[in-house]
Formats: structure tokens, sequence, C-alpha cells
């Protein structure tokens, strides 16, 4: 690390002690700044996510203009499963779309564990190249596999993920064999982001508050142990983030990670007192971006005095950051945790 | 109440003895029984909902068919939205459509504060006529304010509430404004209910889980409050179900209701911790309904094994039972409930 390099971030997530929070926004590369919105409009969103040049581009874009702690490298969670073999394409208004829905043994048979340097060696050039510009830390990341599953299963997004909810009631071997699969699948493709340079990684499970507590616990918790377990000697931390989970915050805190991400539905206190000694990263609402600035900064004084007594914190919204957000609101939140928690 | 009559609900309502746990489903009366397609098949969902006897007929379905321990009312929480004045109509896709949505000061003073009887008369029909029929209690209903402003703002259904959150953070005179009147108007909505002969009234938030905490706090709760306070001298007991309210539990508790509905996400043990002397309902995962009946069954166990610490426990799904569930799946469950909670 040289003199230059803002290691706060990763400070934070071993729990050490830093000078003021650090902070980054989930989707804080993305359309909310006119600067994405211009490299966007002339690709599609996959041929942005395979293009290792536009993705430093993009990546950069939010350490440039907002001044974040921490860049997270710009791809999509379900990259990965279309080098598994789904077939995968975004459709503009309804999001991702897998046309051949995995429901089925032979469907199941039919995907590979991809080499992650051979099959998605764009995500990993994209972090070699990252780590050239940076003087933030570079986070990669991956889907959770149940969340990736819901994917696979429903052949898209989902409302209700009656498909998924299905298959592990009435299929719960099949479902198991997906879930170890898409595992093997997440463990090499984390394995080859840490080589390629990330230097933390976070596991998004998207979808995981659509289950009860017994049923994150039996169909989707032991998946994550296991990968972040194969991920312990990298070194690196490990952010696990289950959205909508703050019933599954006393099982969060047995995945192994190092930071539980939070949404904003829990107070960030309540949420202190469940997880131990990890640290934790979140998580205002991303609409309160909206406030008028005194209140925005109240709000923001509020959730820093409220996470004091965390073993670690990481200023982050609850969710990504929305489209409509004007970027100067961002840009107030982002100087007011800087400045409010400077010690 | 004569000998025939199930009063098993009520009393678990408030918290007395039962010879076991009574059971109800949300949505019960709906698209998964056969039955009511065919009645359905005939009308248009507003011409059902506005035709008592018909109304009446799809009420009386579940207690039939089923067996469960109390009826709700066939009606929609958005009926006395359109009688405020704002153009409803239901995509069979889409769901409630609101074309001219209530964004400003001139449009919400275009709503009106409808007399119940007046406006809403087939509704409190229908309760009339329910209670000749009915040997078990009878549960009227509303919307809670935010959930009724969610659909009015947005103009609809919404999967990020965005409109909603704008004006609640930029504009937020104008947000409690509306809430206000939507409060009035549920106030004198739930009291017709209870003259017409409603014996018990629940409250949907359904959208409640969207807001954070502090959020709820300040721009939700208070209306919740103002109506169950209320409601406080028709002797009623009243559950206040806000839908995916894990972490507003314990301010949900502080709106005065006798009864907290609870989703699935949230362990019942866990949530009766929180809520002290009341009584709670709840809340297997409507989906976990396809068990094999075994394990449906143990499930089923195990929820009351959580729940026998309750100050009342009224079994239910944790949200509306889904239309592809088999009917007789619902009929193993309600079973079940019955034989494994005798006492």
């Amino acid at each position: 690390m040289n003199a230059s390099f803002n290691d706060t971030f990763l400070k934070a997530c071993r729990g050490e002690k830093t000078d003021y929070t650090p902070i980054w926004m989930m989707r804080q590369a993305g359309r909310y700044l006119p600067e994405y919105q211009k490299v966007r409009g002339n690709v599609t969103f996959l041929e942005l996510c395979k293009n290792p040049e536009l993705c430093v581009e993009v990546t950069l874009q939010p350490v440039d203009i907002l001044r974040v702690d921490a860049a997270i490298l710009f791809s999509d969670i379900l990259i990965p499963m279309e080098a598994m073999g789904a077939p995968l394409y975004f459709h503009e208004g309804r999001g991702p779309i897998f046309p051949e829905p995995i429901r089925t043994t032979e469907a199941l048979n039919k995907l590979i564990v991809p080499d992650p340097d051979e099959h998605t060696g764009f995500v990993m050039e994209t972090i070699r190249l990252l780590r050239q510009e940076l003087k933030v830390p570079l986070i990669g990341f991956s889907g959770a596999p149940f969340t990736l599953a819901t994917y696979l299963i429903e052949g898209g997004s989902s409302k209700v993920f009656w498909e998924t909810k299905k298959m592990m009631f009435t299929q719960p071997a099949l479902f198991h064999a997906l879930m170890d699969k898409i595992s093997q699948c997440t463990i090499l493709y984390l394995q080859a982001q840490a080589r390629a340079g990330a230097q933390a990684l976070q596991i998004f499970d998207s979808w995981a508050g659509v289950l009860a507590p017994c049923d994150f616990a039996e169909f989707a918790l032991p998946y994550v142990q296991r990968i972040i377990s194969k991920l312990q000697d990298t070194g690196l931390p490990i952010i696990y983030f289950a959205n909508n989970g703050a019933t599954l915050l006393k099982l969060s805190a047995t995945t192994g990670a190092d930071v539980l991400g939070l949404d904003w539905r829990i107070n960030i206190g309540d949420a202190i007192r469940q997880v131990g000694d990890r640290a934790v990263q979140g998580n205002i609402d991303p609409f309160a971006l909206l406030l008028p600035k005194d209140k925005l900064r109240q709000r923001i004084a509020d959730l820093l005095e409220g996470a004091k007594e965390a073993y670690g914190h990481i200023f982050n919204l609850g969710h990504g950051i929305h489209q409509f957000t004007p970027p100067e609101q961002a840009k107030i939140a982002i100087d007011a945790v800087h400045e409010l928690s400077a010690r």
C-alpha cells in the first residue's frame, strides 16, 4: 500500500480504527450518472459487462466524481450463470431473462461448472486493469447461490418466487443439486477474482429475504457458509449482504463473513447488537438521498450515532442507488459521512 | 352467541383460553378455489366486489369447504379509495390502476371523505347478509393509510415506491395531508363495518415493510394509532398486519391493536417475545402448503410449539394463499392445526 492509497474501507472491514467512516454506494456505477448513461448509450448492457475497457471506465466514474472510498467491479451477478451454459439476455423493461429455465434434472445436467478465467476472462481482465488505476480498494462480487438459483428457476426476476419454492418444497433433492453446482461455480469465480486482484469480495443475496428463517437455514445458508470457508485462504474481507434479511441476521452471522450488509429496514443499532464481532455495512434508505440537505445530514448523523458501537462500519445505502437520484444528492451524503464521522 | 356459534377466533384475539388454535387464511376466498373461479368467471373483479349476494357466496365458500374458524368479508382495500373520488380499475395482469395519481394539492383537494353507508353501501349490505348465515366470526377490514396512499400516489402497485417516498421526503406536508384524509375515510369506513355487524377488524398495511423504522414512526404509525383509538368504543378486536414488518414489530405494538399479524419471514417465537400482551396471527409461508403431508404437519407442529408462549395465537399464513395452491393442501393444513393444537 503506498501513501496515496486510501485503505479506510479495508480497515473498517477488519474492525480496525479509521480516521472517518468509509462510504461507497451499491450500484454507484450506474444509471443515475450521466457519464454512465453516455457509455451505456452505445452498447447493450451485456456488451458493456463483457468489455473490460468500458467496465473500467464506468467503475472509475463514481470514484472520480463522488470520492467514494471503494470501487466495485462493474458487472452483473448473472454473468457466471450464463457461463454455466444458461442463455441470458436483458430486456430493457423486464430485466434479465433466462429463456430456458432450470426446472428438471436434465436441464441441470446440461449446466457446466465453468473455468472462470476461460469463460469470464473479461471480468478478470477488468479487475487487473482497474488495479492499475485505482487509489481505493476494489471490491469483487458474486451473487449468492439462492439468489442465482431463483433467476435460473424462475427464468428471470419474480415477485413471489413460486417456481423456486415449489422446487424447494416438492423436489428438494433437485433444488440442492442445483445449489451445489452454482456454489462450485461461485467458489471458482470468486477465487479467480481474488487472483486477478480484487481486494474484498461481496456476496449479494438479493432474494434471501423471501425465505422464512427455517428455510434459509436449510436451503440457502449452508452454501454461503461453504463458499466463504473456501475463500478464507485468499485473506480478503468477505461481505455478505442478505437483502431484506433483518430476520436472518443471526443466521447470517454464522456465514463466516467479515462484514454483514444491512438493508434500510432495520435500525442499525438493533442490527449491531445481533451480529457480534463483525463489521456492518449500510444502511440508509436510498430514497432518503432525496431529503433536503439539512435533513439528509441529520439522518446521516443519526445513523452514524446508531453505529458507534459497531465492530466496524462501512457506510452504504440499504440497496442500490435509484436511477432517478440526482448525483449532487449522492455527493452531499458522501461529504456528510466523511465530515460528520471524522475523528 | 348461541351454542352452534364457533367463537374460538374471537377468544384467541382477546387472549382467552381456547380448546384449540383457530385458523383462517388470508385470501381464503380467492382464486385457488374452483368454486370462486366459477363465480368470478361471470363478472369483473370490481363487479364482484360491489355485488353483495356474490360477495356473500364467495365469503362463505372457504368456511364451508375448508372449515376455517373465521370468515373475512370479500372486498378490496381500494374500494373506499374509489369512493373518495379516485377513478379505479383492475387490470388482469397489472392489478389495480388509478389512472389519475394523487401527487398535488389540487388532486388531493378533489378527494372527498365519503359517507361509507352511502358510497360503499354494498359492503355494509354484504356484512349484514353474512351475519345471517355465518356460524363463525366475521372479520371486516380496511387498508392502512400508508398502504392506501402508495396506490393513490403511484397510480397502482409499485416495486420501489419512488413517487411515494419522493413525496414523503420532498413534500412532507402534502404527504401528511393525504394521510390525514385517508385516515378520516378509514375511520368512518371501519366504524360503519362495525355497525353493520363485523365482529373483528383487520387493518392491512401491505406495504409498511418498505419503510425504515424511523420513517414508519414518522409517516405511517401515527395514522394507524389514530384509527385504532377511534375504534375502541366498537369493542371489537383489532388486528394490525404490517406485511414484511419484522423490524416494525415493537412500533406496531404501540398501535393499540389487540392482535399483530406476522408475515412468514420472522420466527414466531422471536416475534412473540417482542409484542408483550398481545395476540399474534400467523405465520407459515403460504408456499409451504406445497410440502408433502408429513412435512407440512411437522412444520405446523413446530410453529404451534414456537407460539406456545403467545398471549393468544390465531394460525394463519404469512401472506395471502397463492392462486396455484391445491385446495386439498390448504385443507390438510387446517385439519393439522385443529388436531395438533387440541388441548
